[in-house]
């Protein structure tokens, strides 16, 4: 497994053997350890000092469902904390097979040039001039990109909002169809990429290859039985390929946790219109996709293809926390916008999540009216075209904040919470808050304990036991996104001895011991090092806190605010 | 001595005793003890809980030259710390007069409707509506107020930035000619009063009333050994009179500590068409007034009236600070232009400095060419438009570097320094980084040590001894700033005895014994209470820190950096 190193300002390629202390790592783990250990947590993150780094997770590219996760990490110019976001689509498989388990972009160009990284089906990178492709949004240069290489190329890259190094720039990724549609969203990682010149990264497939593997019959038999938990789970298999992650909608807003109307109620009365059932329903009488593959080795199809009233492609995929950002929370019940919002998002590389709570701020500051679709597409076009107000917005909602003097943002760590209240799921209060990424609900996501619809044990309304759960999931978590296992297939790890299971795998490709214990104390390092990093760039616990509003305004209809205490969210991670 | 309590969303007028604890206190004193006693140091500063503290100095309203700073106080929105900014003009002395030691403005008033505080030359307050006021900049408010209430009155108000309540929001006060050409013009205090709904406040003069003395004898001997030596002094008898502060464009731009074109150069080619030498010129050539009287019991007479080719009024007065923000800072050697500019800050409401440096981070990051002063006109002209890119200037620089992604943003704690590179004068590396007040001249104005043409005997390239001396510097400017001196009259200190002199008359105003050690103890008891509320706002070293330019980008012509250490900084205030 070799490590490939870009010298942005000289322009210099160098591939090094992994290692060996990072053994056993992918994804997240490598992400976050190398940028502790190489970048200094001081710097500025748009800044040369700061490295943009790409990691297929561990086991991402062999033959087990639903691996293909893809972290990218670096010092986030929206949190200005350690930060590591992952996407599907198929780039993280590609680059496993053909050995690569991470890249590693440093250093600045001049900033009049920008380039292109092109790596070839045996490994061999080349930094390409992407001068003339420049200002390109992501479909477009999707195109322009397979014209002059081939179709066949898994393409990673940046719109104009990264190229403007916005806060809330995304970076794309190309799905199983070859559109850049799947986002690594938070944290601002496509603003930088844009301060490396770095408009795209594009890997050449392989056919039949896989990543190597030292034991392959051991791997196999626990690839089986992972496989075989999540299509006898119904979740994974049934409710996930029919309605997708837009199946939250209803259960959230019964729960009265879905924020609506920059978070001022916990149920939104147009939730009906945009939820999963009422997508999946508007998708088929259009001829669209209800499910459709998105990623590498997925066997759930949860994505889908989103078409207009004429069955033309709008976008895909329409997902739970795009609904929300673009639907509830800034007071839109209009699935066909939504949808173009996405599309734009996707398109001119901008988190859904950060611009929909921006824009939610902005209407709540009383710039525009609540379920202003129009006027909530035409702030995201202002920010292609580069506008002071569309840097504003593209900054990302605390910034829309401090624009406007308007103190209700629901962030934590400068980023956006996601679409579950903390006043009435509290155990998300706990995530939101500790979470070395910011406000984030993929770090630790603990709706289902809280929820009773979910089986959930835990008092969504009570402390008791919220931090404890949230914890775990994080560890768990930090873990999973190590090996890259898609967050909807951990239903495998309800196999018999599903997480010996896992692990006996991680043990096969290595070929090197691993256990469950190897598994807990993999989370943990992994959470003690972006703590370190955080802590170093000069965070203390006062940046572990919701925002005011979540504590002194009580959430229609359960009329609930967030119940932990400071005290107890500092015991979080007291290790 | 009382105390004038307005809650603003009851419309109530309280009345209460000074308590024994401030007693011997004033200005700047008042001003942190009752911010750091009564304001909740995490509170949002635009919102109810903050509060806007006006008080005047202790022995503002007496015979004694030179006393009439008026403090203003609250948790600062620009820089999330506590905040002081003084002002000169007429109103400390008018409210010393009638025994008013502090007026604390607290709530806030329903969005809709704003206000007026009148008192009257008996000490009674009102709150009357300002609805038909608000909007309007201030020479038209001031000339509306006059025409309502009478002449005989001190204003001191804020303009349409206020009013927005952007971060470099002023505060002004009238002059001895009833212009509100004088600033409070740092912290964005005027964004914290226009939180309150309060345009303006309205003191009426009293004619032949002194504030109370215990022992008018002794403080009028005193009184008289002050003035003494304030006019036997070369500079504050001569200098200052004949060219006002821009008389220190010529030296500080001799030793290369002249921050130019954002602080890329240490010396500006075109400095001497913008000196003191030049502009008393100028002004005196087009019949203006090269010196003149701005403030209540004022002997220096360091103000001025800048007019244009027609003799025509055009600002007042011009001073050093500004000269260098809308000069040197934007590139900028037109000195019309820079009148213009500081008469269109004063009548908006903006403080000179953050504007002029905000305008000069938007051209270094590309927005327009250095020099065009006809853009910088434009640009603090949107600001009172109240458009969205004058929302991105009102709120200074720190924001203007994060909205074009531009790291070289000369500020601490969010506040632009002043116009002497930390570079060229290490002393003032530590006042900048270490006052409780963010990046501040007045806190601790150490350029007459470090340069030698001012008789300074520290190397100006040098650590050795700034820290000591920037913070004995800074201990005795918090008592200065609390008995209300102008900075320009610590000339009276150098009677003989001078300290003392000061010290007898602070006995003889309150009637209790003050000796200079208990000088000493005010300035470091003022000191630790604004560091303390502070650490409780969440401060920590992290923030004593100059940006990354100062100790990376050597400085033309003398190419140095700033080379004292985070250690030596740290051990400023470690009492």
């Amino acid at each position: 497994m070799k490590i490939i190193r870009v010298d942005m300002a000289a322009k210099k390629i160098t591939t090094e053997e992994i290692v060996p202390a990072f053994t056993g790592m992918g994804g997240r783990g490598l992400t976050s350890f190398f940028i502790n250990k190489e970048v200094p947590a001081g710097c500025d993150p748009l800044g040369p000092e700061n490295k943009l780094i790409f990691a297929p997770g561990y086991l991402s590219g062999s033959s087990l469902v639903n691996s293909s996760r893809f972290s990218i990490g670096a010092k986030s110019p929206l949190t200005g904390g350690i930060k590591e976001s992952n996407v599907g689509g198929t780039v993280a498989s590609d680059l496993a097979r053909i050995g690569i388990s991470a890249i590693i972009v440093e250093g600045a160009p001049e900033k009049k040039h920008s380039y292109l990284l092109k790596i070839d089906k045996e490994g061999k990178a080349v930094l390409l001039s992407a001068d003339g492709l420049w200002g390109k949004r992501t479909y477009d240069l999707v195109k322009c990109l397979k014209d002059t290489h081939g179709e066949n190329h898994s393409i990673t890259c940046i719109g104009p909002a990264g190229e403007f190094q916005l806060s809330a720039a995304s970076i794309q990724s190309t799905d199983m169809d070859g559109r850049p549609c799947r986002a690594a969203g938070r944290g601002g990682l496509g603003a930088v990429m844009g301060s490396k010149g770095l408009k795209a990264l594009i890997v050449e497939k392989t056919k039949g290859k896989t990543a190597l593997i030292q034991d392959p019959e051991s791997f196999k038999a626990g690839a089986k039985i992972f496989a075989k938990a999540v299509m006898e789970n119904e979740f994974s298999a049934e409710i996930l390929p029919s309605l997708g992650s837009a199946v939250l909608v209803e259960p959230i807003n019964a729960a009265g946790a879905f924020p609506t109307r920059n978070a001022r109620q916990g149920q939104f009365e147009g939730a009906d219109k945009i939820s999963g059932e009422t997508m999946a329903q508007i998708i088929k009488s259009r001829g669209g996709k209800p499910n459709h593959k998105g990623c590498s080795q997925c066997i759930i199809n949860c994505s889908n293809e989103y078409v207009d009233k004429e069955g033309k492609y709008m976008t895909s995929s329409l997902e739970y926390e795009t609904i929300w950002s673009m639907g509830g929370m800034i007071g839109n019940d209009d699935l066909d916008a939504i949808a173009r919002l996405d599309f734009l998002c996707d398109d001119i590389g901008l988190d859904t999540m950060s611009t929909g709570v921006a824009i939610a701020v902005a209407m709540d500051a009383g710039y525009k009216e609540f379920g202003d679709a129009k006027a909530a597409i035409e702030m995201v076009e202002e920010v292609a075209k580069g506008t002071e107000f569309g840097k504003i917005i593209g900054h990302g909602p605390a910034r829309v904040g401090q624009h406007f003097n308007h103190s209700r943002v629901p962030v934590v760590k400068g980023q956006s919470i996601a679409a579950y209240d903390p006043r009435a799921i509290q155990g998300m209060a706990v995530t939101y808050s500790t979470s070395p990424m910011g406000g984030d609900h993929t770090a630790g996501w603990v709706v289902d304990s809280n929820l009773e619809a979910f089986g959930g044990t835990l008092d969504q309304f009570s402390a008791d036991g919220q931090v404890e759960n949230s914890r775990n999931v994080q560890l768990h978590m930090a873990a999973v996104d190590t090996v890259g296992i898609c967050d909807f297939a951990q239903t495998g790890f309800g196999a018999p001895d599903g997480l010996e299971n896992v692990c006996k795998m991680i043990q096969a490709k290595s070929g090197n011991p691993f256990s469950t214990e190897d598994w807990n104390a993999t989370g943990k390092k992994i959470i003690q090092t972006e703590l370190e990093f955080n802590r170093n760039a000069g965070f203390t616990k006062e940046q572990d806190r919701l925002p005011k509003m979540f504590y002194t305004e009580p959430l229609p209809p359960h009329n609930k605010v967030v119940v932990i205490s400071d005290e107890e969210m500092d015991t979080t991670f007291n290790f």
